[in-house]
């Protein structure tokens, strides 16, 4: 896959844009003004793998709150603010990583170049973004009424008000931005992002807005997000749920690793069950999925790139034959595989005994 | 979206390809030779929105119980045969609504015309397709001696293998073809049938193998499948998933449904929750959920587009505007909004009260 070239941007320690790994990011749901609690969520975050993490400024407590916050933080952190200029100012005198903040709706053009050259002599960016439920509705009716059907008109919007945002800070010289545009409708965030990438090279914040609860959150997440990643496009991603924040961070490691930009390690592929399959499939896959979910959980590292847990020997050969450990199930049995050769076929149990120890033997420590 | 032009075949009454609808398929998990057995999956399979159904018939016994199963099914059967045409003879005999079968792996020229006038004589179609398990190693190898990168020859075999398999059944005229592009890495999957929606008029069937458990599997599909289906690629798909099948309908209906396939009804958004939260909003957008799911499940239809559940006041309003109903929260009050319009503000017991007494009164028995 060719990714897009972007500039290069920092968050902190985490580079973003210029062919940096895609970043993985969520959103505190604490009060901010609670640093403790604030901070306590970031860290479970960063256990979870989170790389970034935004938290809500909306009054000059949590700006304030932002000083212990930031200095504790094992993760950068970034200011979220709307409509007062003096909160960015004070988040980014607090010591945050970055802001996020329209230009546009904080008031006019000297709180804009305060808030530039603030950020620009801390040496921060700043994310503008555009909504499609914020956007005005004005220049959606001005694109319908010039011909351009809805389904571009309102991606189109997007990509306009987003690159006005960044005019904004780019009159006062300041261009280490991030921009993201985005939607609850996954057709219409994919189109804008693909618009944006077509004129601009600032690196994007990939999300799906207002996604939904856990189950249908991800799955939207996963086709607006995947399918922009898969064609080149993002620099960090943000899976939204409304649920705890940490449920985020798997599914956008697994949306990264579906796109072949992170690699899961091991991968564990098992194939479906079907009427050939004679053995309990399903649970054999849980099994060494929880084996490997509780090594990686303990902060141990697995040395194998792929296992293979298939059901049969229609593909189960062929796909083990790429896998460092795989096992087909045959009657009763399991055939095990190391690097595609036949190891030899065993009991259920002693199969899965001998893929444990395999797997465990694979282990160790973390740097 | 522009969809791409497939051919139209028919399985059973589905159409597939042609600008017919997407349709959901899974795959039955029993043992097909236990026909009741196999008749009470596919029932709940139906209830739960599958389309169409594929059963493994791995021997004639499996295949003489497709008689009673295709007789008693509410979907199309399509049965899934390996190696031994007169499998697949039977099961055209037994009645099934399609084959899954690969030519070039059943014996011969002679057996492929059989199978290619009997299934013609019957009216049914047939899928062929490629998987990256069991695809020849000569022909890759073939691919990269003559300079072609791995991540580029392994989509191309795929293609050129699939492209065989249909040409092993059009030298007897035999065009009801269906065609599968299988591979457990996503984006050699999603490169393949791009591939090949450039070569051939053949509907596709999307599906990503071996894609795991649960959760995992249903992230690499979506990104998969998702991002083909957003490009007008794909006329049925199917998510593999190593659990019960029937969790696989749900999670291929919200594939479709994010990328406008499909008209969830209604459609829920809600926003991630963040600092600027003042109320429960999961519990609340969970709880809208779940009756808008107990509405549907009883077989009732709700005539609301849209149902926007918000956290604040920053986007709530703009997101609601787009709503039949929404609500926004506030300092532990909830604003309710009717297309648009504030209808009051409320308490977080009368606000979710009024909300769903707008939901139930929209609902109604399904024709």
């Amino acid at each position: 896959m060719n990714r897009r070239i972007t500039r290069a941007i920092r968050v902190g320690q985490v580079p973003v844009g210029g062919g940096a790994p895609v970043s993985i990011q969520s959103m505190c749901n604490t009060d901010t003004r609670d640093a403790a609690g604030t901070l306590a969520q970031i860290r479970r975050l960063a256990a979870a793998g989170c790389e970034i993490i935004r938290v809500a400024v909306p009054d000059l407590t949590a700006a304030e709150a932002l000083r212990e916050i930031s200095g504790a933080s094992p993760l950068p952190v970034v200011a979220d603010i709307h409509f007062d200029h003096r909160l960015a100012l004070a988040a980014i005198d607090a010591g945050a990583a970055a802001i996020r903040l329209n230009p546009g709706n904080i008031g006019g053009v000297e709180k804009v170049r305060q808030v530039a050259e603030r950020a620009g002599a801390a040496g921060i960016p700043i994310r503008v973004g555009a909504n499609s439920g914020s956007i005005d509705p004005a220049l959606i009716a001005e694109l319908t009424a010039a011909g351009m059907p809805l389904a571009e008109a309102v991606p189109e919007a997007l990509v306009r008000s987003a690159l006005e945002e960044c005019a904004q800070l780019e009159q006062f010289g300041f261009t280490a931005i991030k921009v993201s545009l985005k939607a609850s409708d996954v057709p219409a965030m994919v189109e804008a992002c693909r618009r944006f990438a077509g004129r601009s090279d600032y690196p994007l914040h990939l999300g799906v807005t207002e996604a939904g609860t856990r189950e249908r959150g991800t799955i939207k997440s996963a086709v607006g997000i995947g399918s922009l990643l898969l064609s080149g496009i993002g620099d960090t991603i943000r899976v939204s749920l409304t649920a705890d924040p940490v449920y985020e961070i798997p599914a956008a490691r697994r949306i990264l690793e579906s796109c072949g930009l992170r690699q899961a390690v091991p991968e564990l592929v098992s194939c479906p069950t079907c009427g050939r399959t004679r053995i309990d499939l399903m649970a054999l896959a849980e099994k060494v999925e929880q084996l490997i979910d509780s090594i990686t959980a303990s902060g141990r590292r697995i040395r194998l790139r792929k296992v293979a847990v298939m059901g049969c020997v229609v593909n189960g050969p062929g796909e083990a034959r790429d896998a460092d450990w795989g096992v087909a199930g045959g009657d009763g049995k399991l055939v095990l595989f190391r690097h595609g050769e036949v190891v030899g076929t065993f009991s259920e149990e002693a199969g899965f005994a001998r893929l444990k120890a395999a797997i465990e033997e694979s282990a160790e420590p973390q740097e």
